[in-house]
């Protein structure tokens, strides 16, 4: 029997469309700089998914560049506001004044890591504000609490991707225009408001002129796209400076260089075109079949059963769950007893046997991050796939508890 | 009728079987980091991949780091290079010595420009050593004469894109055995060996350890593989320090993080062992069509036909050629009359109307620079092809003279 796949937030399956599209595009082969047809023919198909990117998240084609993935681009965001603060703090001759960063306690290791690899430079500060353990959720008021005269960038995960948990993006930018219109017209100081919105595209709506950010990062494999992402930059070329971080060629006008792949960015295109299409359907699908995954668990494993944050905003694909109210078990265990289900413990690059840092951020005791299963449910998750989930579930939990 | 396309160096079609095994491995959608059977068959195929890659030029699998391409592999190299050196400054204590680093004048954009980028931040500073313009290759002896006791890089393009020219990266590396060893020695301060073999791989024998490199370049899209990248690093892990650019998940043992894009890995592995099983034929068949091309061309020109830098060693499917000795007519405007044949008259990365940079810094007059084509030979060349390519270059040649 084919395992049932509850693992949608580590990675998604290639859209069947997105699948053919990057085929087919095996054969636009042509350098997309070239003059003759076949690398116009090129050119014009990333251009097309430009606007199918843009499309999807309310933006222009213009604030679109393309690039390897989510870390790059998260990683390039941050360098790029360093170089926006190098620039300015020549142009006062401080040469005393460090940059500032506020982000949460739970951001994705490809936001957390470089920040703290800048931190330990000497190059930046940073303040990791905690979430709020009933909700998961960094608050606005604890975001613009942390806020600094120094401060050049908030960057705010969209939404985690182990407990699903939705960030108050539109109300952190809501909050930050007063700041931004004072910087504008003082000390000129720039301020950057990023997201990454790895794990909101696809499951919720993302539209970036409503969350007025600046950065908002894409990540095609989250959303049944390939490996490859795309950063939106806010009037890039216009308002917003943007540095690159990787020179050469001068491909992306420039932001990023390097020779455009050309079929996966035509499947990013095609996978951007069935979000715009089918977003409101899939929403509706993922939040039946999580609620029918939890129902069942419930039932099955009655009062023991703790759903970690479920009271605030969520993704409505994922569950987080500790299937043992003092979490005496091991996730990792569990999982390995039951080769039927695939899902994990925490985030897939995490595969370790460290309970998740970010569980235990968000407010979970060790013991319960260490038990916790991620469920995440897709476009193809049937109702009937969650109930035989939850009983696998149950069937290995026994076997281990009984042993 | 199809075009004839004889612009391999910008880019080659995908393999047949690359193209196959790219399409193929769009199932192996598993997060490569999850641990049931969908993430192992994912990491299982990259491994294979891993091994293919390592074959092809004689490493160990350990040595290689899947990345997005030649320019990030580029631009990482020099990034390692820079913290490497940093850390042995701080070992030193002393805040004031610059790193030094030397490359060649006709470096691919990908090297030239993040080690401009790096020397006008004041990181470091580099020698871009002349080439010998009968030649077009920089000789040993100008390298080692650009030698500092503060150099950490040596940086030297295997061949070059757009004149085809081979640099003596094998007798460099020999010369450098004796500062290698006195640094080891004395003062510890690391020298680094890199190599961008970008259009080496799949046109001439690239064996690391004959080279003696520390870092090597591959990139797909240059023989008949996808758009993405490997670096070779001697002794990862053990000897030769290496330090990552993107932080994040930890893939690739750390020093590549971002999910892995498993297909075009796959195809990259594919792409390899075609290049191990057919590299002698293929060079035999570059060879044979670029001669034939370079005498059709000669027949019909004349005497006023001037193929640049065709005295030493130089790729076997390249030709730079000027078709009229004072190059009174522009190169572009040349290929715009000849939709028939796909060809440039630089790197892809640079089609404006700027004669090239590396033609000039080759020892080509302006004028000869400008009216410079680059004629590049592939596996699915025949030699009707060129027969054929070279009477459409005559034609459209004729055409602009008597207008
Ligand atoms: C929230 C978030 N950000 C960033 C990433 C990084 O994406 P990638 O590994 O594809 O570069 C991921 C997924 O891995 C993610 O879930
Ligand atoms: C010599 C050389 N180095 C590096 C590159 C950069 O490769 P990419 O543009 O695929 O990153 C190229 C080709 O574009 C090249 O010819």
């Amino acid at each position: 029997m084919e395992p049932i796949y509850l693992d949608h937030n580590a990675t998604t399956p290639l859209a069947a469309e997105v699948s053919k599209a990057i085929s087919d595009a095996l054969d636009l082969w042509g350098n997309p700089s070239s003059l003759y047809e076949k690398g116009k023919m090129a050119k014009n198909a990333i251009s097309k998914a430009r606007e199918q990117i843009a499309s999807m998240i309310n933006s222009h084609p213009s604030e679109i560049v393309f690039c390897s993935g989510g870390t790059e681009a998260n990683n390039n965001v941050i360098w790029s506001v360093l170089e926006s603060f190098d620039k300015w703090k020549e142009s006062t001759g401080d040469k005393h004044i460090l940059a500032h960063v506020i982000t949460t306690s739970v951001e994705h290791v490809a936001v957390e890591r470089p920040l703290k690899y800048w931190q330990d430079k000497g190059r930046l500060e940073v303040t990791f504000v905690p979430v709020d353990p009933s909700t998961g959720a960094v608050t606005v008021d604890a975001i613009m609490h942390a806020f600094r005269p120094t401060t050049v960038l908030i960057s705010i995960i969209m939404a985690n991707n182990e407990t699903g948990v939705i960030m108050p993006i539109l109300e952190i930018g809501r909050a930050l225009d007063k700041y931004r219109q004072e910087r504008k017209s003082s000390s000129r100081l720039p301020l950057f408001f990023h997201t990454d919105a790895a794990q909101g595209i696809g499951k919720i709506k993302v539209d970036v002129k409503e969350l007025n950010v600046d950065f908002l990062v894409i990540v095609g494999h989250k959303f049944y796209g390939p490996r490859i992402g795309a950063l939106y930059v806010r009037s890039l070329d216009n308002d917003v400076e943007y540095y690159p971080m990787l020179f050469g060629g001068g491909q992306e006008r420039g932001y990023r260089s390097g020779t455009e792949n050309t079929p996966m960015i035509v499947g990013l295109g095609q996978a951007a075109e069935i979000v715009i299409k089918n977003l409101a359907a899939d929403q509706n699908h993922f939040r039946l079949c999580r609620d029918e995954l939890e129902c069942c668990l419930e039932k099955l494993f009655g009062d023991s059963i703790l759903f970690n944050l479920r009271v605030g905003n969520r993704l409505p694909n994922t569950s987080s769950v500790c299937i043992s109210r003092d979490g005496i078990y091991n996730g990792h265990e569990l999982l390995s007893r039951c080769p039927f289900v695939c899902a994990s413990t925490g985030s897939a690059c995490h595969s370790g046997s460290k309970p998740s840092a970010v569980l235990i951020a968000s407010g979970l005791s060790e013991e319960k991050a260490r038990s916790t299963l991620r469920l995440t449910v897709g476009r193809s998750t049937r109702l009937e796939d969650v109930r035989k989930a939850a009983e696998a579930i149950k069937k290995a939990y026994d076997s281990m508890t009984c042993s």
